[in-house]
């Protein structure tokens, strides 16, 4: 291990061009115009494993292809990790926010200013230097590793699964490890218990076959617009609670334990509010800001469109309004019952004179992890060794619906250990992940693998 | 009046050419882009005029252009008439929706499609047209003229005022004839007695500095689209009457006499529908269509915009969302009262964690005819001859917030008569206009001016 700690030091420079170029690509999975380029960071990444001394395989799928990286030289008796990562990243619009380009990484304050330097390329590419660290300064690794990245993880991941469930024997395994998460705060690194699910559908209002004059028509033809936020605000009572009839029935309650130990957290809400630059923090009454974002289903609207959104004033009545309307669901919530509830709710509000339709984009389970054994206690001594601090345990607002799929597939339990920051606008403009936490990262995972070679024996 | 319509007829041809190199000119007057295509089709449409026989102008405002035409050869016994018309269109977004292209415009079945064919370029040049017929197959005029086309009323007509003040003396008259409105029916020409008033307005509301990710903060920070439909949603009651406090305080209603007159047209309603292609027309309760449709005040949204818009799912919290917000006014409403209580119920309502703005974009007056004297007996002869048809007296639920203007500042009655058809989409894609009532209305202007020389004396 001191060999590829040392390979890790000395090669520090390198690595980071290397991300450098991995985050120029702009493998945006949402969107068709760039499904070359969410190729070409496949073939890219690919290259990557095998400079690592992986084999490396571009494996196609109905959709973005996966890339799987194998190294199997540790042998029978030695236990075999399987990580999990994504080169896809979200879309970089609005682009007119962005301080820099979004596919033009910059450092700025020790910052790396670049759409998928956090979630996940750099913490996806973390890995790939950390094996090839040990492969190339040790000669070996003391763990069978298996890698694999997919490029569908932004749109919901609609062919992981299949794709996990027909290679089941060839990615069997011991332990699925994933960084695509963040520590609570800088120096403080965090491993998770909890993940929330998704559900996100579209919901669109149309009245007239064309938009219309609105001196000419309006008062007497429905306004789909209009009828949409009248729809929408029935989502949720004067409280925040979701008003969809149905929707907390399967909410797990957290135990008291866990609420206390959530609320043991250094959490700082001013500091908080001010990352997050709004003038007050809301949610659902009764639950703490933490509670509302770990352990607390949501529903958002995401985007809005209807009708002229240019300059000036246009007198049109719209013919269609749409609505992005998503939900983020915790155990034991299921995301296809949830969409169904929404769409039984919107018909049930519906304004007369409004036609709907209610399409699902897609849906993840939420999940939650045993903390306690040998696999947490071995990944705690690799983050203090790295970070200087012993880990806490932290939930996670996000949602990462192929964790619990990984581990109910393979049957083996899941660790999620990652080291973006908080405020560091993964989905948003101006992405950054730090220097420093890239550096040290590798370092931890370069002792991660050490610590599970013994722990999962 | 012969000679004149004989050239009507011989050079009819001719004259739709012209009409369609207007046509091909995008005076957007709304969007800074077309400022160039704005200028020219003031330049074009003064080059038109003089080659009519006037004296044309192009004068400048702090906007855009007005262009000015006289001819003053009836003498000092004969009466004035101002025509009054705009050169600017609507944006003609979205394109997609146009089966030809707007700017490019196409006949078919007897319709020219083309954005402005209806409002207002085509009723503006055909009065350029017949006082071209007069001037060039009569010699003579039975009536001096001042035509007044401003490039501003798509957005307000916010230099108009300002100048017809200035030129106050010169404009002088005894009465504005307006062509920017549409018949009841084919084959059934039309007087206004009504108009409805405006105000538009644009609503911000904004929670964060910048777009986050929907997992790690949503639950425990605002959303502005959420809290915007909510705020909107409060616009009106459930039965359809807008629910802002003191909205209808000034709104006049209307004697049994005129709802009586209103009901006794020949509407279809179900023909309306199919027209609009809506599931079921709704409005206000306890008013028919055609009352809801002029008659009665309206609150519209004209577009929404929030967060990501594009294919797919994008897991985003926004940062902002933006509707744009109109009122339909009726007598005596004032849009700027309206303006300022739709800001006061904004403020009311507003959610916790949300910042709103609300920003006045335009506004304009209701107004109402005295449709009995002889003005609109002559129109009313005119049309007969033209049409073969009595006018019938209608409202029009759109706004043109100059005419009450003009006749405060030039102490003179208005008189709209329009040649546009229900269905013909101002505002909105595909908008058209029929050659039948291009060529007839060219016919009923040059019979008009003959009329109004005799009764206005």
């Amino acid at each position: 291990m001191p060999d590829a700690l040392e390979y890790a030091r000395s090669h520090a420079d390198r690595f980071r061009d290397e991300l450098f170029d991995f985050l120029r690509i702009p493998s945006v999975s949402a969107k068709s115009e760039h499904n070359d380029d969410t190729a070409e960071a496949a073939r890219w990444l690919a290259g990557q494993m095998s400079a690592a001394g992986l084999e490396s395989e571009v494996l196609a799928t109905p959709g973005h292809p996966v890339v799987l990286g194998e190294w199997r030289g540790a042998g029978d008796d030695a236990p075999t990790i399987l990580i999990y990562g994504h080169y896809d990243v979200q879309p970089a619009e609005p682009l007119d926010l962005w301080a820099s380009p979004p596919f033009e990484p910059t450092i700025r304050e020790g910052r790396i200013y670049a759409r998928g330097s956090a979630d996940d390329k750099g913490q996806l590419h973390m890995h790939v230097k950390a094996l090839e660290c040990w492969l190339s300064g040790a000669g070996t690794l003391p763990v069978n590793v298996i890698v694999v990245a997919e490029g569908e993880e932004e749109v919901g991941s609609p062919n992981l699964l299949p794709f996990v469930e027909q290679m089941r024997e060839r990615l069997a395994c011991d332990a699925v490890v994933i960084s695509d998460s963040a520590m609570f705060d800088e120096g403080l690194p965090s491993l998770l218990f909890s993940l929330r699910g998704l559900a996100y559908l579209e919901v669109h209002a149309r009245a007239a076959s064309g938009d219309l004059h609105s001196g000419a028509y309006g008062g007497a033809v429905g306004n789909p617009a209009m009828a949409l936020a009248r729809m929408l605000a029935t989502l949720h009572d004067e409280h925040g609670h979701v008003a969809i009839p149905g929707f907390y029935d399967h909410v797990l309650e957290w135990d008291e334990a866990t609420r206390a130990s959530i609320r043991a957290l250094p959490f700082d809400e001013a500091k908080f509010r001010d990352t997050v630059g709004a003038p007050a923090l809301v949610g659902e009454s009764g639950y703490s800001t933490l509670e509302r974002l770990w352990i607390r289903p949501t529903c958002e609207v995401n985007g809005l469109l209807s009708g002229y959104t240019g300059e000036g004033a246009k007198t049109v009545l719209p013919a269609e309004a749409m609505a992005k309307v998503s939900f983020r669901l915790v155990p034991d919530q299921d995301p296809r019952r949830v969409a169904r509830l929404l769409e039984a709710h919107l018909r049930e509000v519906r304004p007369e004179g409004i036609e709907i339709e209610v399409v699902e984009l897609h849906g993840g389970n939420p999940w939650r992890a045993d903390p306690s054994g040998p696999m947490f206690e071995a990944a705690g001594r690799a983050l203090e060794n790295a970070f200087g601090a012993a880990p806490v345990l932290v939930g996670e607002g996000g949602s990462i619906p192929i964790v619990g799929d990984f581990e109910r597939v393979l049957e083996v339990p899941a660790l999620l250990v990652g080291f973006a920051l908080p405020g560091c606008n993964m989905h948003a403009p101006n992405e950054w992940f730090t220097v420093d936490n890239y550096d040290r990262g590798i370092g931890a995972l370069i002792r991660l693998y050490e610590e599970l070679a013994t722990s999962l024996r």
